[in-house]
Parts: structure tokens; sequence; C-alpha cells
């Protein structure tokens, strides 16, 4: 068991993720989806879900599983909760912002971009007018940890400005959610997701949503689907605890096992303090070798970190990331059109002997490459 | 390890199903999506689905995995392979083709469904009448194997008349692909679906469609998502290896492992074997306590049988199935609206031993029930 585990690399990606070897070892079972002991984990788990959200069914939330990736959740969000013949707004600074409006134009559904530079934060002003400018506009959709950087957004002042203006307000947490702390209620959010393979270090196969109860049941006749359609999956689940269609029960036990294991971590709280040790630790180790991180530290975020490549000729990251693989790492390519980057997650069952241990690599793989400058900006002006 | 799956009831459903120890074993590992591991594992996937299927992109189908249950499947052939402004036929004998029916009208597809009670085939003269007075259908959809009821719909012969008609033909091949022999060819197939923890025996997580590359690529501009865009899916895979949105990795490592296990057991006739044998054996068992198959013999597969509630008034199907439960099997309730009736499914890795083992514990469920007439059609007339 612990052979093969050994040999897989550790994954400094921002999911899925090294996780637990107990994690996976939960999904060395096999439970009907109608099964009495499945239906009551799916039941734990969602109070468990909602309960790490800091709220509950009695607070007038519900949490719902959703079978896919965590775009599946976003789709399912923006196609099920933005009433027909309304607008979405969306404010994007990075490819998952941009995705939500792809989204929302496959469904047909009048969307408005607020954007900004995938390193910069739109301003609370552009969003204002927009939303003063279109009165059509239902819901109002933003990305928190933007995995295209490693950015976080200011969520809370973005739900103030949505609920003063009484839209709806759509948290795309994929990447933050079980480890930078959110409040819902004083975000005024309405609608949230995440998946299963990211903060709380489950393994890939389904993600969720966390909904305020009364915008769900309001969005009575929106989907657009049946596979994505949110209300009609929380009604499943309700009606008689199993999901309308066939569950990864695998991932199930796994997610569940992964959710007592980050309770018995200390929580959201004291998750975010490992990433966030991960994260230092593997800037200021990079710093010593030269690398600089693309983002202003006020806005970077402990989840994914963008560094430029070295301004150096010699590098080459595919070769790089070879280097790294043989060597026991994944890394993540860039994805900045500006800028060439390459990136570095600092999520899952990782700590300060994994991030020393990629360091220390990642100064080899400098060295075999014959990068002599690494300071660099990506050969591109900023 | 063997101590966690030993305690697991024996599932005699339609799926998730009872997996071998090995295929859930292969999950002990975390795999990054974009390793190169991974992504050759995803292509060799790829490729021994086609070879399962008797064909291969030299012939011109394409295998595409979806995440998700097998009903996304469904729903990604249905809304993104119908031409915008034309119709789908649906031939409906139970409720996995009255979905079809749904998820189309969901998307605003006019439908035609050729329906027939759940316990009988639609007549081909029905479908050529609807082909001849619905000009604008682009589509004809069927499910092979009803999961309803446990019948088998004639695949071939519905193909050949979509075919003289010059329709596109869709077949929901859930629970039959992998142990029912289906030739594409033959039976003029461009669009077949199936998912994950059926006939193959891995677990749940995704499901696949297998593909006429033509028939794919005139569907662009037809797609009415982005997570179930079945022609953006294939060509995420075929530009770089990988998904367009996080794959289930350790769903895919335990479908890999499945389909080498498939093929030591001597493929889909071997499987089909194994599974006719089940049937066989649980068919002359359960008749031997006095239980009746509500399928004429002459319709119904070996995939799962629905038998009639005994008719006696102590038979309490609550009370049945928990008894069964705690003997260690489960087993799944009916859905005939006309009888009473409750399911076995005789797939997955279960033989002999199982299913006489279960024909046991239900002998003695129906003792402790103090049911004395077994005989019965369900209390309803037929």
């Amino acid at each position: 068991m612990s052979e093969t585990s050994f040999r897989d690399k550790v994954l400094f990606t921002p999911g899925p993720l090294t996780t637990s070897l107990s994690v996976k070892a939960a999904m060395l079972r096999d439970l009907g989806s109608r099964d009495h002991e499945f239906v009551e984990l799916v039941r734990d788990t969602r109070r468990r879900l909602l309960a790490l959200a800091g709220t509950s069914q009695d607070a007038g939330f519900e949490a719902i599983p959703l079978q896919g990736s965590g775009t599946f959740a976003v789709e399912a969000v923006i196609s099920s909760c933005v009433p027909r013949g309304r607008e979405l707004l969306v404010i994007a600074n990075g490819a998952y912002g941009r995705r939500m409006v792809a989204i929302a134009e496959r469904h047909g559904i009048r969307t408005v971009a607020v954007e900004a530079d995938d390193v910069a934060i739109p301003t609370s002003d552009s969003i204002e007018a927009a939303l003063a400018a279109h009165p059509g506009i239902a819901m109002v959709a933003a990305v928190h940890s933007e995995t295209t950087t490693g950015l976080v957004n200011p969520i809370e002042a973005w739900g103030a400005i949505a609920r003063r203006h009484r839209r709806l307000f759509f948290v795309d947490a994929m990447s933050s959610f079980g480890a930078l702390p959110i409040d819902l209620e004083a975000a005024g959010i309405d609608f949230i997701v995440s998946s299963a393979n990211k903060c709380i270090e489950g393994v890939p196969g389904f993600a969720f949503a966390i909904v305020r109860r009364d915008a769900l049941i309001a969005s009575e006749g929106s989907a657009r689907t049946v596979s994505l359609d949110l209300l009609d999956q929380w009604r499943g689940l309700e009606a008689n605890g199993q999901f309308r269609f066939t569950p990864p029960t695998h991932a199930l036990l796994a997610f569940h096992r992964a959710l007592l294991e980050l309770e018995q971590e200390g929580g959201v709280v004291a998750r975010g303090r490992r990433y966030a040790r991960n994260h230092e630790l593997l800037v200021s180790g990079m710093r010593e070798l030269g690398f600089e991180v693309v983002l202003d530290p006020a806005i970077q975020g402990p989840i994914i970190t963008s560094f430029f490549y070295p301004d150096d000729p010699r590098f080459d990251f595919a070769r790089f990331y070879d280097l790294l693989n043989e060597r026991g790492f994944a890394i993540y390519p860039g994805k900045l059109s500006r800028f060439d980057c390459f990136r570095i997650g600092t999520i899952g069952r990782i700590g300060d002997a994994e991030v020393r241990a990629l360091v220390a690599a990642i100064g080899e793989a400098v060295g075999e490459l014959g990068v002599t400058t690494v300071a660099g900006r990506g050969g591109v002006p900023a």
C-alpha cells in the first residue's frame, strides 16, 4: 500500500493534490448508492460542510454535492439560478472568471463583465457602475482565489456591493474553501462552490455548492439542464438522502474521511496556517534562488504562487518540469498571456519537509539547465 | 485492507457494484491530472475502450470520457449533438428512455417519443411511422438494456431503421456495454454511452461516449452547455491528452485496472457468459422459492431481473430488504408503477457462490417474514 503511494510524485499543483493514505484507503470499499450506511455518510458530509462554512440548515443554508468537476458546480449555479430573462455580472481577473462568462453566454444568459488585468483587482467603482447601468442583473459572480495567478479577491467588499444593490452574490471558492475563512453572512453570499479535491484534501469526482435555501427555492423554473439542475439535486437529496443519479461513492467515502482529518488538524484556521507557512517557505526559498513572484504580496494568497521564468535563454520550462518530475515533484505551468511564468501550489497533504525538498530540487534543476541569471520577469515587459 | 472490503455487503444492484479489491487498490495513488503517466493512462484507456467496442480511431470512432454519472453522458450527447432547430426521436419503454425525453425537453429540443409499456418492446412500425411523420428528426435515441425492468431492446433492428431514414442513432448502453456484444457498424450506431461503474466493473466517477468522429465534428455549434460539450471535451483530449476540467484521477486509475481485468477474464463474451450464468442461477433459485420473473424470457437480459412481490400480505419489502442487508446482501427496489416488484442485479465481481448465497438468504428472509404464498404477480392485475 505505502509502496505504490511513495512512488508517486508530490503534487505542488492546484489539484488533484497529494492526499493522505488514510483518505485514499477509505475508498477500499464498495457501498451501494442507496445503502443506509452511504445515505447516512452523505447526510453527515452535508452537515459537516455547512459547519465548515460556519453555518447550518437552521441558519437557512444547504450543502449540495454534485457529480463532476468544480466547473460543473459553477455551471450548475449559473445555469440553474440566474432567472430566465435576467442578466449576470461577472467580476473577472483570471481564467476562471472568464470561464463564468463563457458558461453564461453558452446558456444565452446576457452577461456583463467587469474585468481587470489578471494581476490586479477590479475596483469597487467599476462594479457599482456596472450594476447601476444594468438593472437586469440578477446575480453578481466572482472568484475568491484565482488559480490563474494565486491572487485572492476581496469578496467581502464585493458582497457588500451586491447586497446593497439587492442582487444575488455567487462566489467560486474552488481553491480557497476549507483553508481561507469565509463568513457567508458577512460577505452576503447566496451561492458558493468548491470541489472535493482542493483544500479539504479529498480526491476528485464531485464538487459542492453551499446555498442560501431561500435563494435556491426562488430559482424554481430557471434550470437549463437536467444533470446540473441544482434545485432538483437538492430536492432529491432531501427526499430520500440519495443522489438523483449515481454518485461517486468512493470519492464520497474519501471526502468524509478528509473532512474528519481537517477537523483533527484544527479546522479552517489550522489548515490555512499550514498552507500559509508552505507558501512563505516556498517564496523565501525561491527568492534565495533568485526567482521573483509575479503578484504584489498585497493580493497574493497562500494557495498557489506564480513565479516569473528566469531571464536566461537556457531556461526551458518543459525540461525544468521534467527535471523536477525525475526528482519526485510535479509543479504547474503558468496561465498568463502577458508573462512567461510557472505556478507552484502549496495545498494538499504537504508541509515544511516537502516544500524544502522541492526548493532544493529546483536549485538542482536550475543548475542542471545551466541557468545563471535566475531573476527575471519572464522576458516580457510588465 | 481485506477486512474493510469483506465487511461490505455484496451488491446485487445495477451499480455502483461490487468490484475487485485490485480495482479499488489501484486508487491508492495521487496522480497529477497533467502528469505524463496520467495522460498516458487516459490515452490507453480511450484506446482500450474503442477496442472493447470492436472499433478503433482508424475505423472513424473516438472514445470520450466525461466527468459525472451516466446521465451526464446521455445529456452530453443530446445537448451537444442534436442540431439546433432539429428534433429528437426517443424510443422509450422504461424510466431511462423517458429521462432522455425529459433531458431533450429541458434543452428546448422538440422530441417525439415512441413509447411502449415498460414490459414490452415498441414495434418497428411505430418507429417507421414516427420518422415518416416528423422529417425534422435528426437523431433516434434508444436504451439498450433498460435497467427499469432488465429488458434488452433490439438496437440492431432499430439502428437499421434509423440508417435507412438517414438519421443519427444514439444508444444508451449504460448497463450493457462490456457484457453484451454490440456491433457499432452493424447496428448503425453513431453515439453510444456507458459509465465506469457498470459492466466494466470500475468505480463511479465518470461516464464515456464512443462516437463516430464525422458525426461528432458535424455537431459543431450545437452544444448547449460548457461542462457537457462533447465536441469540446474531445478536442481538449486530442489537443494535449488532458481533460478540459479536473478529471476523477482515482476513478480513472481504477477503470484502467478494471479494463485489464476484463481482458484477463476473456473480454465481452466471457463477461457476458458469467453474467448470464449468474442470472440463470438466480432465476432458477428464485423459482424454486416460488418467485416469478416479471418479464417474458424472450426480452429479459442477464443484467438485472425484476421479480414480483409474493402474493402474501406478510411480505413487506422494507423488512425483506433489511433482512437481506443483515445477511450481507444489497438488492434493489422495483421501478414499475403497474406492478409491485423488486430487482436483483447480476453484474459486478460476483459469481456462482455469491448468487447461491443470496438465494439462500432470500429463502431465510421469506421464512422470517412468515410469507407462505410466495408466487405472485405483485397483487396488481397484469
